[in-house]
């Protein structure tokens, strides 16, 4: 296969950005469909690409389309199941931004279905396992000269949120990158999650509990200490820090130039997550552009997606419960492993 | 009063620093007598005087000698309890090292001892109060432009203990340190803590639990969270993050020259904490005789000694039951405030 | 235009790099034609390609064939004079790899035959201008809020050099990076060079001066000193500080994690400048292809090879001279302006 | 001697700093007699000591003084020959402020003087020395791990100098502390100086030149580039990289919090020397006492004096020619080694 011939579900910014990237940006895939419920949604993403992309209103015509190889779906998380489903009937590889899907009960169903096709097929765009400075953090730990890995401690800080965001999204669109990125760089499950409350910033809004740490226990006993701060005021701000037997490790912060100004020797910190991980959704839909003409699924699984499912739930049961909250994720099946 | 004539009580190692400290390197202060129960020791320490130095081998003989005008405890903790309270009824101020007392009602007996005589006389030895790294985190805390501290993550490191550290020792010798620093940084007091255990470093001896994470809740809301891990191999390390509703704030290393070779750019960490705060002893003596001269008593008081315990009780308990334990202080009396 | 067509001219490693680039990894462009004097180089770069890629062992064939759009020479420098000519009299697009030809007269017949032409063709590979952190640098300096710059302070250091490295090769090889990418920040002309030898390392190989210290006078009357270290036995270091009105800028090192081992904090520096400067090769040419197809030349020109081959002669005469050498460049022609 | 008996003559604003010092902050002296030529001056210094303190409107009389063991001088800088020859005459160890005099001549007179004696007896308050991170570069080069010290980069800067700041003082002022500093932390003479100016700062007021490059060349063939740039408007910064033969040593910056806000990560720089260097004063003074007291001088001579006023002679010759002064010191004395 020379070229990828990709169908993209969902056409509003997030969809739109990744069209761009698949057609011209990244090399080896060409966008030949768009698919959104909104008409004009769904040409706004085709104008992208120019008149030969083809534009579909239903999910079965883009999915079932022959001169489609593989699907991204970047519709509200709500509207990723019936996508994915329908790919995995069909048989075609799909790429699905995260979550895979907003309830553990629906993961679970994806990945009954994708383990009865036989064919591991779907990747879900947890985007920060290509981070370079994650990447960097893994290759070190991965190296042994740090011997086991036993402690972890996370910030995910972000300037302020907008009135909608409530308790639970700390968690649910918060937290769920660390939930994934940390079980991939510890390479191990969790089993127990915790939510500490305290006193919350004045920024956050009415209602809202912030920051909150959550803890993470693995099965091999490690422990994760994440801080989600929403409203810091200061700065989208990414820390992680690894504590191993034969030293400590931290993710480099981007590179930016330091300036001598007014008495301070300064450093600047992202606004937002935009320019944080721009880089990362190239390299994520590079490599699964790369992976998927070779017929390979080498990303997040449909079961990295269900492992996160299961413990966000747990941890927003520790938001009210402030107790330790098991996660029952069960053994990875063979098929994932 | 021209210069503090000063009696110290135990002469082993800490006690023959002070010795030096109070007679040769400080300002203001005489090392007019010492106290041990061993006689080489006590000589020892009246050797580093010079001739006109009394030595006594009992608690009563020094505390009541008409010649000293304050003391300084620098026994075994199990033994600072009965100078301290012969101090107290003599009348004469005492600076004590940590801990105050081994247990809480020890610590309680001499806390109503100091009430009932109607002055403060007793200091306690946390000497992390002087070390000018925390004291510029207080001043940027106090000084109002960064909020109200929500959180705070530290870190408290060593490269390695010898096998006659026990698992509460991470509380009540190293942890120790903590709860007393934060409850003064931060400016509040304990309600509930609770420490998390984990996965063991192959470095810590048979029976060890090593790295432990604390956790400490205060009366306001505050988080803090504390690492101990006393066998981490790479150096003495100690860190202090404190999250504000206006930003972050994060102790000083140690200044040190960064050199680059062998393809690295390097600064050293301690490797012991004699090192790395070996400034405050200075600072914390010092201060002690500039207010014991002018009758004041403005360090750690024996209240600030007594909540120390508890909080340490506290988190021992908690070593074994993994819950939340709380914290049972009560309001800081009049006297203390 | 939609894919732009280029011909390769010249084979070798850094040939080769580029062709996969161009063919394999950058948007927009394809190799169609590669050239070399050695035919299995040239069979080797047409590999990289497939099987309708034309192979050529002269400049005349591969430059007028009709299916090439532009060229791209990295042949090494003194062969990079014909092709650029040839390109030049063909109206064709040329990239040069640097320098764009290894005598200042040479260089300045190429900018008298472009502008004879009429047209702004050739664009010379001095890739710093395109490393993330020197475009950060200048973004700050021409926002304003730093004022003038006035000073700057460079070191360019290399592991090491093997014998064959030469000392006026500090200036042609190593220094010529600084020449042009100095004078494109600091947006200036050079007026004086001058080159301080002093202490050689031990590592230094028989009759090589390392290290050397240059100096460059501007126009507007900025210095700029840079420190040429090719033994450094620690690591490839690339440092700029640039000294303003308001304040002083330092270009970011890449971003490593920082680890905490054997009583050290510490950041590993590169190896070699191909990692650290891999990211620029590619933001370089994709550029160029985008300008290319729209007919423009944005990157360093032919005058700023011109420029750098001046500057190189003054330095290499204070080498031996020791004093401040004048750097005859004259005004830029309006063409380059 | 258990006390040291000071007389200090020239009780200005660093007068009097040094008499806080030497009675109050300081083991081991007292000070017994003060001089100065305007009565309320003296008396105001006598003020700081108490009641049984001397004061002397001339110098014979204080150095004479047979109650006074020891002499410091911190007069303006003119007036600093008188006194120190008077104590030399008197066999009386003197410890003046820097300068050693205002002109070579006079410094040389003073050297001729002492070895004249037989017996050391000067030294120079150059501070730098004292400074505990001077201290751990020097640690680091004298511990033999990196090697040959090829080349250091130094900068001093200033916020801002008031109009009386005339362009000699950068060096005679300002970079003095460097021609000190560097020649003892490299351990060699300086043989010539340049100086090379170029565009000045707008915040430099009329006729000032700022900033400066000063570059020194030493016997063995080291190179040291300074900058010295006191109108930086943003802050009091040293800095200084020495760089070696296996590896490069930074001078490390006083240690403050890092603070996050603003979309920053910064770290304060000091407004002024006073903060940068306060400790120096303190350990220099305790290290002038100490080794008084053992009839020892092991701070900076008399030679270092003149030494540090033939250089800077050359710096200002090279201020107007431009080029490379020699610097003619001749060789170091026995009596001086």
């Amino acid at each position: 296969m020379d070229v990828l011939k990709v169908g993209v579900i969902g056409c509003g910014a997030i969809g739109r950005e990744h069209i761009k990237r698949l057609h011209n940006k990244l090399q080896g895939s060409r966008v030949v469909a768009v698919m959104d419920v909104f008409p004009e949604s769904a040409q706004r993403g085709a104008d992208l690409v120019g008149s030969d992309c083809k534009i579909y209103d239903n999910i079965e015509g883009i999915v079932n389309d022959s001169d489609v190889d593989a699907l991204v779906v970047t519709t509200p998380g709500f509207a990723h199941k019936e996508p994915i489903m329908a790919a995995i009937k069909a048989g075609k590889p799909v790429f699905s931004e995260k979550p895979l899907a907003t309830t553990a009960a629906d993961c679970k169903e994806i990945v009954d279905a994708e383990m009865a096709g036989g064919k591991k097929l779907v990747q879900v765009g947890f985007m920060r396992r290509y981070d370079k400075g994650y990447r960097q953090v893994k290759e070190l730990l991965d190296g042994g000269t740090f011997g086991k890995p036993l402690l972890a401690k996370c910030t995910h800080r972000a300037i302020s949120v907008d009135p909608s965001y409530t308790t639970d999204m700390a968690v649910t669109d918060t937290a769920i990158h660390e939930i994934d990125c940390m079980h991939w760089l510890l390479d191990d499950d969790w089993t127990q999650v915790q939510v500490i409350m305290g006193a919350d910033t004045k920024h956050a809004h009415e209602g809202l509990k912030d920051p909150q740490i959550m803890i993470f226990k693995s099965k091999k006993g490690y422990t994760v200490i994440l801080e989600v701060y929403v409203n810091s005021n200061f700065g989208y701000d990414i820390n992680c820090e690894v504590v191993c037997e034969e030293g400590v490790i931290n993710l480099p912060a981007p590179a930016y130039p330091t300036v001598r100004k007014n008495q301070m020797i300064s450093t600047p910190i992202e606004q937002d997550w935009i320019n944080r991980f721009i880089d990362s959704y190239d390299v994520e839909l590079q490599e699964w552009i790369d992976d998927t003409k070779k017929g390979e699924v080498n990303g997040p699984s449909a079961w990295d997606g269900y492992i996160a499912a299961v413990t966000a739930d747990g941890l927003v049961a520790s938001q009210t419960s402030g107790v330790m909250e098991d996660v029952s994720v069960g053994e990875t099946p063979e098929f994932y492993r």
